[in-house]
């Protein structure tokens, strides 16, 4: 029997999958999104389809398959580029790989957090550049966690890990917003359920990681920007395309831009972490995460819901709208 | 009465001196340090002085200070560019702040460990160059804390610091060396105390917080690099002047450099976090520690062991020579 994979998958997967027995592995053996056609030529006659979110599995790839089709896997925790109606009728299994990567997203996040208010780009920059002459004082201020205010919009998962990670820096206090009030995750961290208003004029950091859905689509608006702190920073973990770029920019011009514009020894007080910086390093963060060691574990250890030896990482719906907007 | 103060320093400290009654503020009000004539023609008169690491405090400037010099103010936990004895004879208060950037130096040093491990620098650069198309499996791939191990070379303050905010990230286990066990702190972490050696074997980060002592100087030498994982990150916060630069240079060349000047894809697995970019951005880390908000606050919280209003960061011992061994 074949399996066809369509992407250049962690070595650990292929691997499992070529020394199942009787198990015949054809990949599209790129970075890069197999071509649909290529697609529909790898999957015809296979048993298994090992896909990704950027592969449309419709009526027209299961015809293509044809009858023998029995399983596919997506290496992703979301699943809306799967035609699940057909896939049902069917009788073809699916499998996908929910809550692997919540750690590795809330580390990233929590990296992504720590870099751009420490000015970490920033700072390697003027050493690359030779700007880091003798120790200033006033060089290079960034902010720091210790008694701060944390706003997580979505005390899910990933915001209950990232919480986690961010209560021994310091912090003071943790603010939460989402559809109600989630008194159990809370406890933990102390953190009180706030609109999203409020979340947004205390925080000194907004870390959002909640879901798209009809009610979250559009929540980080211009008007919240415009509420926020003007030395707060802002990491985005979510789904929301398109739209928050747009809101970032507009962001920096209400407040202007940080870093490396301002004259050296001004940026540190007022103005600090680069808001720009952290809209570039969101995604790229985004990125690493769909592509962790950890994602690539979870090929062996997490088949869910299916019988077939199926692939990684999680969290991948909450970041590959963060690549789009990028590219809008 | 007159204070000199040698530098541009924290608008916190400088309100604090400028509002004490019948205090007049002189000041080199310049991020560069003061010369020499200037430091000589400044402290004239004056019954305060304000200075910092950069600035050496001898006879001479006691004697063009003059009998009206009753408090020298140090802006760092070192004091060795003071001339205690002198100072002492003269009967001349010494502050100084220690501890105050304890926090701020432990979060500087888990940014650059995150930073370094999943490839933020390079992440960002390729979207500011272009680099990030589409979403891809295998790009971009780091480490994570996630079951690691993390061995900390000097359990004090820092180092204790450090491990309570790596514990969350689901570290498997703490190694520490120094100059003997130390079950108190070791305690909270569960951490082993081992020979450097087996630290350097086994641990997935090194992270070094240990004070610069005849005992510690040299301590991460070529061998200690040897005996390294080719996947771990080593994050340096202490104070070991020149050498290290060379070691990591010599590390780089040992294991291969990772990062940008692998092809795409391929730096995926082994090769991950660029130790280049580790080394680039640790003393870059440093000075922002040296410049954080913490310690413009420490300028009104902590006259320790003065009577004066003294000023800010401690760490800086641990700090300047990573600056250091970038310039020579």
């Amino acid at each position: 029997m074949s399996v066809f994979v369509t992407r250049r998958i962690p070595a650990e997967g292929l691997r499992v999958l070529s020394q199942a027995s009787g198990c015949r592995v054809q990949q599209w053996d790129s970075e890069e999104p197999v071509p649909r056609s290529e697609l529909l030529a790898g999957v015809a006659g296979a048993r298994g389809l090992l896909c990704l979110l950027s592969d449309r599995i419709d009526r027209e790839v299961l015809d293509a398959a044809g009858p023998g089709l029995k399983v596919i896997s997506t290496l992703s925790v979301g699943f809306d580029h799967l035609a699940l109606d057909e896939i049902k009728k069917r009788g073809i299994r699916v499998g996908y790989t929910p809550d692997v990567l919540t750690d590795a997203t809330a580390e990233l996040t929590v990296a992504l957090l720590l870099s751009a208010c420490r000015r970490l780009p920033e700072a390697a920059e003027q050493v690359r550049s030779g700007g880091w002459t003798t120790w200033k004082p006033l060089w290079m201020c960034g902010h720091g966690l210790s008694d701060s205010t944390v706003g997580i919009i979505g005390l899910g998962r990933i915001g209950q890990a990232v919480a986690r990670r961010l209560k021994p820096f310091g912090v003071r206090k943790f603010l939460y917003t989402g559809s109600g009030p989630k008194p159990e995750s809370a406890a933990e961290f102390g953190a009180e359920f706030v609109p999203l208003t409020r979340l947004a004029q205390e925080s000194d950091f907004v870390v959002v990681t909640c879901a798209l859905t009809p009610a979250t689509q559009g929540m980080c608006n211009k008007e919240f920007f415009g509420r926020m702190k003007k030395t707060s920073v802002f990491v985005n973990t979510s789904s929301d395309p398109a739209a928050h770029r747009e809101r970032h920019v507009r962001h920096q011009e209400h407040h202007g831009r940080a870093g490396s514009q301002q004259p050296a020894g001004r940026a540190a007080r007022g103005a600090h972490a680069p808001r720009a910086e952290a809209v570039m390093a969101s995604p790229a963060g985004a990125q690493a995460v769909m592509a962790s060691p950890a994602g690539a574990q979870a090929v062996m250890a997490s088949p869910a819901g299916s019988q077939a030896v199926m692939a990684s990482p999680a969290g991948a719906q909450a970041v590959m709208p963060a690549l789009l907007e990028l590219r809008l």
